[in-house]
């Protein structure tokens, strides 16, 4: 038995905490009774994505959300990769912050967003998330069981260097909470996805709030999962749900024994090394 | 006018080498007359891509090949991207080599195939080009007037660190003379070239022989150009043909000034760097 259950919760995420909160717990109550090894929730998840309202919704990692979601896998008896929320530091500093849970409850990672997302898109989409937020400075890959998982969130998806050097650290599954939107999204959501599975040869699962109407951020939706070869194994579309994927650990195999890019890579030629740093 | 012209030549690569460099001369002529700055040719376009009759179908850098490709490229006043053909070194070593040559019909860069194909799938697709060839040492790029290009082959491709060398050493355009197959041409191909132009937010072109019924190896086509932006702004499909393509470098400069990811990449916490040398 090689397999590996998967939930990919698409939330539909709305300006008020507590309702995001409660509908996060309703589909982690799901998720119980589908005997996943792995949750994973989106990108700011407890609060819509405007930088401005960051710092309002901001806590520590001894907070409110860590509780829950300690709470959650726990009772789950699962891992769980807790989207993001916006992370008070000790400093004062802001991050936009992963947290990942064992399935005893136990915070395993803590993955701070390495890339900013500043852009000025002429299709009138605009981020300058340096202003409010730090850059989290450490590359996350984290066992969990038999599998190791490399996490990013979502604009660190677009630098093919990041999942490299998750992959060369031995991660099988790259997992992305990501929100893009209506301009980025259609555009280079699956195409990212499927390269960087493409790529390093590894399942990809990214992982979206639903778009919900009124908001001045819509996210683009369309959670998914990929595999080692490219494959859509799954698109959620638009639709708030909770969708379930089982992983193939055979197939990735057969992938890197029948072509194998990862060993041909010529390291006599070039090289890629990290400077990962622990945050404090 | 910041627009730049190229050829794509989609030949039909067949067993008999004469026939080969008469189609190849065929579609140099025809692109005489379109007025474009840049041609370029398929991987092995004089030759069927099969291993074992490389040996048989080797020349040197100044072989008849080599200076069809340079009066070529003079009397059409273009940079060509002479695809490849099987190169005999100086010391008797084979290499898959790109030769580019510029509208003086002087050989300007010599590329040989860095990364070689030696892959089994269970499709069907078995390949082992390093039992007959040895692989490049260089990455290549090179000025074609106001443009910078980077030059790779067919496997190149899968490499993302071998693109974002190229283009951190400025190249705008990345071209890849190659030949995928009927397997991992359907499944990669385009995602590969896409991923590449967004990733690097380049032209991308990739220069396949048309299929040829009756070859051993059936090449998948479908010569492609990307803009910076992932679109794909020529498809050439299974037949033989010459495709025009302009390139509008303002496009690139848009797409890299609003969404800055070269900028944004996160050199204190990774890099990547090449120990290029030049072959011999």
């Amino acid at each position: 038995m090689n397999r590996f259950r998967i939930a990919l919760c698409q939330l539909p995420v709305g300006p008020e905490r507590r309702g995001n909160l409660r509908a996060a717990e309703a589909m982690i109550w799901e998720a119980k009774h589908k005997e996943v090894d792995l949750v994973v929730l989106p990108e700011m998840f407890a609060c819509p994505y405007q930088q401005e309202r960051f710092p309002e919704y901001a806590e520590t990692v001894d907070g409110e959300i860590a509780q829950l979601l300690c709470a959650w896998a726990r009772t789950g008896a699962f891992y769980l990769v807790g989207g993001s929320f916006p992370e008070r530091a000790m400093d004062g500093r802001l991050y936009n912050t992963c947290l990942v849970v064992d399935p005893h409850g136990r915070i395993v990672a803590n993955h701070r967003k390495v890339h900013l997302f500043d852009v000025e898109l002429s299709q009138g989409v605009f981020f300058q998330e340096s202003a409010v937020l730090s850059a989290g400075n450490a590359l996350t890959t984290i066992q969990m069981g038999r599998v190791k998982a490399g996490i990013g969130i979502c604009y660190d998806l677009r630098f093919p260097e990041y999942s490299r050097l998750l992959t060369l650290d031995g991660a099988e599954i790259l997992i992305f909470p990501g929100a893009f939107n209506p301009v980025t999204g259609p555009a280079h959501w699956e195409l990212l996805l499927r390269a960087r599975a493409v790529d390093n040869q590894a399942f990809v699962v990214g992982v979206s709030p639903a778009p919900v109407a009124g908001l001045s951020y819509q996210a683009y939706g369309h959670s998914m999962a990929v595999d080692p070869w490219g494959n859509v194994l799954l698109d959620a579309g638009k639709e708030p749900a909770i969708h379930i994927v089982e992983l193939d650990f055979e197939l990735l195999e057969k992938v890197r024994d029948e072509l194998p890019v990862l060993r041909h890579r010529r390291a006599d030629l070039y090289s890629i090394t990290s400077r990962s740093e622990e945050d404090v």
